[in-house]
C-alpha cells in the first residue's frame, strides 16, 4: 500500500494546477485537484482571462477598425452591457467542459472544497458534504490571487468594482475611473473607452507597465488618449466615497487635491495571493510580506516537496506562463527530464489595441550597454494594415548591432498578441536579421511588418 | 558616358518589377520601370491581390464568425456589391501612393507605355505621347499574366466574367458558376458563398489545388459545401452560352451532359503570360508553349542579361514570392552577395476560411518515403477559437519521426495566413517538435494550436 493517498495534490484548478495534475497523470502518477468554486478553471475561467477576452471580442465588434461609414453605423447602435457579456457564459461553460473532459480522461481526482494544510503532507478539504483529510507525497500551491480590496470602502456595488465584478455589471457607465494602471486596469480602461465611456486612469507611477518598451507604451497611451482617456499619473488616491443622490456615483479625492467624479470605479491596484486560509505555516512554508510564495528554479518552496506556481508566485502572472510552470513543477517533482522555463515567453496585453512583446525592451538593453539597432514598421505602411483599416499599429524589432541577433520584438496594434509569436520563434531559436531579410511572408498579412522592420534596421546598420 | 541608358530596365510594375527596380537603385544602379497601365502596381494592385483581399475583408464583416444572434442580424442586412467594393478604390489608391513614393525616393525612372523588344538590349516604349527607345545593360521581364479568356465567348458582360471584372461587378448575383477551381476560382467561390450566393464550382481535375495537403483541402471543400457550394469535379465544360430572355443568364453544358444555369459565370481556368506584345523573339528569349519564360536559379532566361520574375515564370505566382524573385534577380544581375530563394516560403489562399501552408504536405512525404508523424489541433478545442466563434478551424503539423524536425504546417481557418509564419520560422531555422513543447504562447491566441498539435504528435511518437 502506498504511503500517501496521492502522488501529487494540486490546490487550485486554474492553469497552473490543472496542467500540473494532467502532467502528473501523464507520468503515471496519482494526481488530485482541489477546487473551492463550483466551476473549474480558477480565476482564468471564472472572472479573469476568458471572460475579459470574450468581452473584448464583443467590444471589438463594435469598436474595431472599420470604414468611417461603418463606424457611424455602429455608434448609432451602442450595445448594452447584456449584449456585450452575452457570449461570456457560453464560452466559459464550453471551456469548463473541455477542461473537465481533459481531467476525466487523465483520471485526475477532483476534490471540491477549501484546502488547508494540516502538516507538510496532509491537506484538509472542507467541502459542501463535510471535511476530508488527504495525504500527498507532493503538493502544488496554485491557489491564485484575488483583487486587492479598495481601502476603506466595500467593492461589489455597481459603483465600486474590482475586476471580479466586471462580468456581472448591469449597465454601461457613462464615466469610469480606473484606479491602478496595471495590465488589468489598462485592458478594461481601453475596452470601455472604445465603447465611448469617458475613462480616467489613476496610477501612482509616472510610467505604468514598466516592463514594456517605452515607445510602445507611449504609443498605447497616445492611442488611449485619442479615445478620450484621461491619465492621472504620479497621483495617489487619498479617499473614495459613494454619493447616492441624485444618482449613485463615486467621488475620488487625490492627494494632489484633484477630485474625480465617475459613475463607476474599477479598483485594480494589484492582486493579493489567496493564501490566507491555506495555513501554510502548518506546512512550514513561508510567505513574503505580501503573502506571496518564493520558489526556486524547480518551483519548489522552502519545503522541497511543496511546489508553487501561477499567480501566487508573482510576475508574469499570465495564464500561459502559469500553465507552463505547473507542467514543469510536476516534471521536476517526479524527476522527469526537464529543461528550465524558456526565457522566450511572450507578454500579451489584451487592451484595444493589443500590445505584445518578447525579449528585451530598449531601455533594458541600454542599461546593460548592449549595442543595438531598431527597425520600425507602421501598419499604415503595409497593405494588410490598410485593408484592416488599422492606421495606428506600431511594430519594432531590436537587433544586436554586431551579431545581428534578434533581441526583442514589440508591437501595439491589431493582432499583436498573435503576430509576436513569429519573432518569438526566431528569438527562441537564435535567429536574427538575416532570417527576416531572406524570408517571404504571405501577402497581404501583418507579418509583412517583420520584413519592413528588418529592412529598416538593415538600412540603419549599414551606416 | 555609359554604354546604356539604364543599368536595369524592368518591364511591369507589379511586385516583381517594382522590387527589382528598387533593389537595383539601392545597389547604386540606374533603374527604370515600364508600366502600360495608368496606375502602378500591376495586376496585384489593379484587379488582383489587393482588390480581392479588400473585398474579402468586407465579406468577412458580413460573414465572419459571430454569435447566432449576430449572424441573424447580418443576414437581414445583406450588403450590395457597391458596399462590398466600397473600400477597394480607397485601399488601391493608398497602396499606389505608397509605391509611387517608394519609387521616387529611390529615383527609379518611370516610363509609361507598352514595351517591346527591338533587340536584346533595346526596348521600345509606346506611350500616350509617342514612342521612345531605351537601352539597358539588364532587362527584367515581369509583365505578369492575364486571365485565360473563355473559349468561344466574350468575357466582360455582367454574365461571363474573368477575375479582372469582379471589382467592377454591378450587382450580387443570385447564382454563380465558377469554371476552374484554382486559387482564384476557389477564393471567389468561397467569398460569394459566404454572402449567400449559390455557387457551383466546375473543374477538370478530381482534386483541385494539388499542392495542398489532402486533409486540409478536404476540410476546405467540406466547409464550402456547408455553405451550399456544389462541386462538379472531374468535369469538363463543353460549351457556354448567354441567354438574354427573360433575364440575362449563362448556361453551361458539361461533357457529361449536365447543364448549369447561373446568373453569372466566373471563368478562372488559369492565366496566360502577357508576353504576346513584347516581341521576345527579337531579344532571342524563347517561351514555352503556354508563353511562359523559363529561368535558372538566378532568374536568368536563356539570354543571361535578360531576367524574368513573377507570374510570368509560373508557380507559385504569389505577390510575396514575386517580390522576392525581383529582388534576387537584381542582386544576381549586379553580383551582390545573394543566397538562392529560400525554400520555406508559405502559400496563402484567401478563401473563407483562409488556407495556408509551409513545407511539405503529407502525400509528398509519403511519396518520398520519409517517416513522419502528424499532430492535429482543432480551433474548437482552443480558447481563442471559442472566443472567435470559429468552430471549424483545422491545424496540422508534420514532424520527422526520427529527427523530430518540423516538415510541414497546414491550416484552414481564421487567420491561417498569419498563423503559418510561426511554423515557417521554426521550419526555416531547422527547429522541431521540442521547440513547440517547450514554448509558451500568449493565451488566448490561435498560436495555441502549435502547442496542442505538438502534444498530439508527441503522444503519438511515444508509441
Amino acid at each position: 500500500m502506498p504511503q500517501f493517498d496521492f502522488d501529487f495534490l494540486c490546490i487550485g484548478s486554474g492553469p497552473a494546477g490543472q496542467r500540473a495534475a494532467v502532467q502528473s497523470a501523464k507520468l503515471g502518477k496519482r494526481a488530485a485537484l482541489v477546487e473551492r468554486c463550483r466551476t473549474l478553471g480558477g480565476v482564468c475561467l471564472d472572472t479573469g482571462t476568458i471572460p475579459s477576452k470574450t468581452f473584448r471580442e464583443a467590444v471589438m465588434y463594435f469598436a474595431g477598425p472599420a470604414s468611417r461609414e461603418e463606424r457611424r453605423r455602429r455608434r448609432a447602435n451602442r450595445p448594452s452591457m447584456a449584449e456585450l457579456l452575452g457570449r461570456v457564459t457560453e464560452v466559459v461553460e464550453r471551456e469548463a467542459e473541455v477542461l473537465d473532459d481533459q481531467l476525466r480522461r487523465n483520471r485526475v481526482t477532483l476534490l471540491h472544497g477549501d484546502a488547508s494544510f494540516v502538516d507538510a503532507h496532509t491537506v484538509q478539504v472542507r467541502g459542501p458534504e463535510g471535511w476530508r483529510s488527504v495525504t500527498a507525497a507532493n503538493v502544488l500551491v496554485a491557489c491564485g490571487t484575488v483583487p486587492a480590496p479598495p481601502p476603506g470602502i466595500e467593492a461589489g456595488s455597481d459603483v465600486i468594482l474590482t475586476s471580479d465584478q466586471i462580468p456581472h455589471m448591469k449597465a454601461l457607465p457613462r464615466t469610469l475611473a480606473v484606479v491602478g494602471g496595471g495590465v488589468i486596469g489598462l485592458e478594461y480602461a481601453s475596452m470601455f473607452a472604445a465603447l465611448g465611456v469617458e475613462v480616467t486612469v489613476v496610477d501612482k507611477r509616472l510610467r505604468p507597465l514598466e516592463f514594456l518598451d517605452h515607445e510602445i507604451l507611449d504609443e498605447m497611451i497616445h492611442l488611449m488618449r485619442g479615445r478620450r482617456v484621461t491619465f492621472r499619473l504620479g497621483e495617489a488616491v487619498e479617499r473614495m466615497e459613494v454619493l447616492e443622490d441624485p444618482t449613485p456615483r463615486a467621488v475620488i479625492g487625490l492627494e494632489s487635491g484633484k477630485r474625480i467624479v465617475a459613475d463607476a470605479v474599477l479598483f485594480s491596484v494589484g492582486r493579493i495571493p489567496a493564501t490566507a486560509a491555506l495555513h501554510l505555516e502548518k506546512a512550514g512554508v513561508p510567505t513574503d510580506e505580501r503573502g506571496r510564495l518564493t520558489v526556486d528554479g524547480e518551483f519548489r518552496t522552502r519545503v522541497p516537496h511543496i511546489f508553487a506556481a501561477g499567480d501566487v508566485i508573482g510576475y508574469p502572472s499570465l495564464a500561459a506562463t502559469s500553465s507552463e510552470q505547473g507542467k514543469l513543477a510536476a516534471r521536476f517533482a517526479f524527476g522527469a527530464p526537464t529543461r528550465p522555463m524558456a526565457s522566450h515567453f511572450p507578454i500579451g496585453i489584451y487592451s484595444i489595441p493589443e500590445v505584445s512583446m518578447v525579449g528585451e525592451p530598449e531601455h533594458r538593453l541600454t542599461e546593460q550597454k548592449i549595442p543595438y539597432e531598431t527597425g520600425i514598421a507602421r501598419y499604415r505602411e503595409i497593405a494588410r494594415g490598410q485593408i484592416l483599416g488599422d492606421e495606428t499599429g506600431l511594430f519594432t524589432m531590436i537587433f544586436h548591432r554586431e551579431t545581428r541577433r534578434l533581441l526583442g520584438v514589440h508591437a501595439v496594434g491589431t493582432g499583436a498578441t498573435e503576430l509576436i509569436h513569429v519573432g518569438q520563434a526566431v528569438y527562441g531559436l537564435g535567429g536574427g536579421l538575416d532570417y527576416f531579410l531572406e524570408t517571404v511572408f504571405n501577402y497581404p498579412t501583418l507579418a509583412e511588418c517583420y520584413k519592413v522592420a528588418a529592412y529598416d534596421a538593415s538600412n540603419k546598420m549599414v551606416a
